[in-house]
């Protein structure tokens, strides 16, 4: 098991990464401070496949531990759901001493950790994610928050897990598609961070494929330590924090402009890193081989959607519409090479929209 | 104008008291550091009373500044309303930039303060409140939230205002009991930390019942230097902020048992106080002359609800689901004397019931 620390002041806490670590959560939820059971929110299809493990840990630990269950998919991502967690809170009468185990994807953290940042004022929770992008972007951080009819996430909090605990033994049971997903953002952080974590997937690629517990606890502790360590230094995402977004201006977009239906949202992000990456060499600032490299290990990596059903003006108006865009200015972050990043506030809206026209036709 | 600072960090706001001050909100809230015009959320009495003054100021200094609107009262403060104030944000196209000014009592504040803390993850706010009560307490230590039906203020968040802007003028149309109410919640910063700012009260009462500027200015800015203290030393209420709770088990479990209809707040924490200054005399920690002082001050500052109506087993009921109750142990706020607190943790439940008893059958 590796331990990494993310230093929040006293908001710090740890991430546990190890393969079978979900059947130590009891012993490493009283380490970090839980003194009584968790309430455990997670869904059906999560608590089948991997509850017993969890439960046997905890009741071992705490004694009966409480499960409130919420619809799996993003679509549960709502207030419905959220109003649904509180009563379930009540319910188990939680007071403000409680502790949330959010046991599942990125749904699951991302509505559980809000109803933890806002139940009673806030109460402490803990991850254990049980998909690859959840155990390596959305359970860390801090970022918790629902979706409403207006956007994605336009409702939140930042509100710090106090453990996280991600067993990469859980991710033998994701689909090809869904674990491809996550090693996107695996890479994403490579291409921000560490160019030495894109030569390992490079070269690692069929081990880590074929789920070897040694190659998915490398990537994933790697990838952790990479975000950590940039929330460390802007928790609120005011400048630097924008860096973790690399491709998701448009992966964000590519999502919107096909209603969520046609990409994971690791996929568009990797068409978004690809698109970043053209639009960087138009700019003149990444070689043509580190682009090739990149490009290539992102195909390797995973059979991406093409984007045939992609409406040029859809994904124009949806990334008009993007949070992250401010007064008609765009932020784009770039890479001047692997490994590097650079943020351009220059990116004037025509620019790329001519870029992303040409982008839009070639990946047909 | 006088102003007081809330030294919080990086969190840290100024609290603007004096006679007037509305009528330059736009440029207090400028130098605060709002840029454009802030969303006012308010309900339609205020702004009928006050809100042409703030708006002249705001568009003078900001051009055309948008409202939104909510019901006035208690029976508001809940997730319908929430739903409806986010609605307007994205309908004024708010962005992670916006400001919002909550323009109201503690309702407002309270609504508008959440709607802020979870508005694309939280965005800044600040606030003009209105009442006494407002200006003294709710609008000052980053409470906000929302009632469910399990509870009052149960999902909420620590957010922190940017700037308060507290025009004392404006409390010259409160009707007498709402005055009343707020000015036990002045008393209460004066039991616990003043007996200067009490000895003002009780030689000053007439002043301040007439609503001269000078008295208003004084205890609103006396009473919000001491609160201010208090969260500056304990944010989050671990321990000392507790403190600010004087007068609050009791009092919050007499409007509970009454459903909220009988008592205003501050008449339900000025009986909690005669309470809570009673079951200290039982514990032999106040003398009998302060004890006498202080409650005489009470009856002197308003009339208030006897407690006839009060069912004794409701109370108790209410008492015990209290979310600062802990595992059958009490936490209680006493004062030793006037202007200091101790806080007892080795009230036995039983001993506070039959003191209880006793106590409503006095007052009845």
């Amino acid at each position: 098991m590796k331990t990494l620390r993310v230093d929040l002041g006293e908001r710090s806490y740890p991430i546990f990464v190890g393969n079978g670590v979900l059947s130590l959560a009891g012993r490493l939820l009283s380490r970090s401070g839980c003194s009584a059971p968790p309430i455990i929110i997670t869904n059906p299809k999560i608590m089948k496949l991997h509850g017993r493990e969890l439960l046997r840990s905890l009741e071992t630990h705490f004694g009966p531990t409480p499960v409130i269950s919420i619809g799996d998919g993003e679509r549960f991502k709502n207030h419905a759901t959220l109003l649904k967690v509180y009563d379930g809170l009540f319910r188990w009468k939680a007071d403000r001493h409680s502790w949330i185990l959010a046991f599942g994807g990125g749904v699951v953290g991302d509505v559980a950790g809000f109803a933890a940042a806002t139940f009673m004022r806030g109460i402490r929770f803990a991850v254990a994610p049980t998909t690859l992008l959840a155990q390596v972007d959305s359970s860390i951080g801090g970022k918790v928050g629902i979706n409403v009819r207006q956007g994605k996430n336009l409702i939140g909090a930042f509100h710090q897990p106090a453990a996280v605990i991600s067993d990469v033994a859980l991710l033998r049971t994701l689909s090809e598609r869904e674990f491809s997903a996550g090693l996107y953002e695996v890479i994403k952080c490579g291409a921000i961070r560490s160019k030495a974590l894109l030569r390992y997937i490079d070269g690692g690629l069929r081990d880590i494929h074929s789920r070897k517990a040694g190659a998915l606890q490398h990537i994933v502790s790697e990838a952790c330590r990479i975000k950590a360590q940039i929330i460390v230094e802007d928790e609120k995402e005011d400048h630097l924090r924008m860096v973790l977004n690399y491709g998701h201006t448009v992966g964000h977009a590519l999502e919107a402009a096909t209603n969520y239906r046609l990409f994971r949202h690791g996929e568009a992000v990797a068409w978004g890193m690809i698109a970043a990456m053209g639009f960087g060499r138009e700019l003149g600032i990444m070689t043509a081989s580190e682009a090739q490299f990149l490009e290539a290990l992102i195909h390797r990596t995973g059979k991406l959607p093409r984007l045939g059903p992609v409406s040029f003006p859809k994904l124009w108006q949806a990334l008009s519409r993007d949070k992250k865009i401010r007064a008609g200015r765009l932020h784009m972050v770039l890479l001047p090479r692997l490994g590097a990043t650079e943020i351009r506030d220059d990116v004037t809206p025509q620019h790329l929209k001519q870029y992303l026209n040409k982008f839009v036709s070639k990946y047909r």
